[in-house]
């Protein structure tokens, strides 16, 4: 019925521990789906078969034993599968596909705090996506101790038991360093990307969310503001 | 002491089933041996751990479960780990490695038998092999009724047994498809390439190689002709 409906919106949520992607992917995909809104919430890594297949591989064998270039290839390769089978089947069929972490997570992890070579990190990522690129990226802003500090009170940060203060340091600075990457990265595609203050409360954060997507789908002739 | 010695030398083979390439692969690492060179043979896909646990995943999920651009992308990381864990550290060292299929089998069996756009398998190529290319590629030419009568002596060719003949037929289409592409990445790449009639008698095949080799350690400022 809607030119939105017809070719789907594909939004991918990116950010650092603590962030609140996932609580604010439920929340935006609930909304939606009061909406009419035929909505697909995946993630990455994984979100395939295939993708699951390849993190397991990445996991059972401790990264050690692979070097970063093959790494970051085989979570190209992943990538791709979870592209082919699932995201673009169901932008397809007109769905909104709202994907937890994407193609910024693989330029900030592997390429700004992994040293690879940015050259690389984009040739793989074009190899991967094939073209499907997200209409929205939703970037989740905070700084990097107020992230760590609420995934450690989730238990969910790397070291979160005991960790000694220097390494608590080490910590904060690379999880800076990622906030910075992913804060430039906003700023050079202001097209696609918006940054979200992630200091807010979560009602206030899913509202503004909301508001974009709603603007957003009416851009593009979508039903965003049907009830 | 030379300049082969100093930066190695990287010969690959290729060729369809029954055209000898592991045979030849062993008697030109004997005579080099015997000549004093220090030699590696190793083969695609696999000739690294990280490697062989791409290809286990590979074959033990059955290729229906990843579409042809993951798998793609799958053999390509595997032949990352190969370049960087094996195939580079040789050559820095000085050794000769040969190296039984490489880039041109992915080109062959994945870009034009395999319906993968050449942009995408030459794309794939440059991020695998990072500028580790072949000195030269030794391509074991000879027609695929002829090379699939023998790997059916040997009880290789796939379909092996008491397949009907259209069956035999297409198969051997498909096996004379690749051979012609082979033929045509020689002729592309002279400078690299040289296309051997793989029809003749296991030594007089060797002999031929081993001139080529020769020839090319002595271009070199090598130690090809020393005993």
């Amino acid at each position: 019925m809607t030119v939105t409906g017809a070719t789907g919106l594909f939004v991918t949520f990116e950010g650092g521990e603590g962030a609140g992607k996932s609580t604010q992917i439920r929340r935006l995909a609930a909304s939606l789906k009061d909406k009419g809104h035929d909505v697909l919430v995946t993630r990455e890594p994984g979100g395939s078969p295939g993708a699951e297949a390849v993190r397991h591989v990445l996991l059972s064998g401790g990264a050690e034993r692979f070097g970063v270039r093959m790494e970051a290839m085989l979570f190209a390769a992943a990538r791709n599968d979870h592209v082919e089978q699932v995201i673009r089947p169901a932008l397809n069929s007109g769905r909104v596909v709202l994907c937890d972490r994407f193609i910024d997570s693989s330029r900030v992890y592997q390429g700004i705090t992994g040293n690879l070579d940015a050259a690389f990190v984009d040739a793989l990522e074009e190899i991967a996506i094939d073209g499907v690129r997200p209409d929205l990226t939703i970037i989740l802003d905070l700084p990097a101790s107020v992230g760590l500090a609420r995934a450690r009170q989730r238990g969910e940060a790397e070291g979160a038991s005991g960790a000694p203060d220097r390494f608590e340091k080490e910590e904060v600075e690379v999880h800076e360093k990622r906030r910075q990457a992913f804060r430039e990265i906003a700023e050079a595609a202001p097209e696609r990307c918006r940054l979200i203050d992630a200091q807010r409360t979560e009602e206030e954060v899913a509202s503004e969310i909301m508001a974009i997507v709603d603007a957003m789908m009416q851009e593009r002739g979508g039903t965003g503001m049907e009830q």
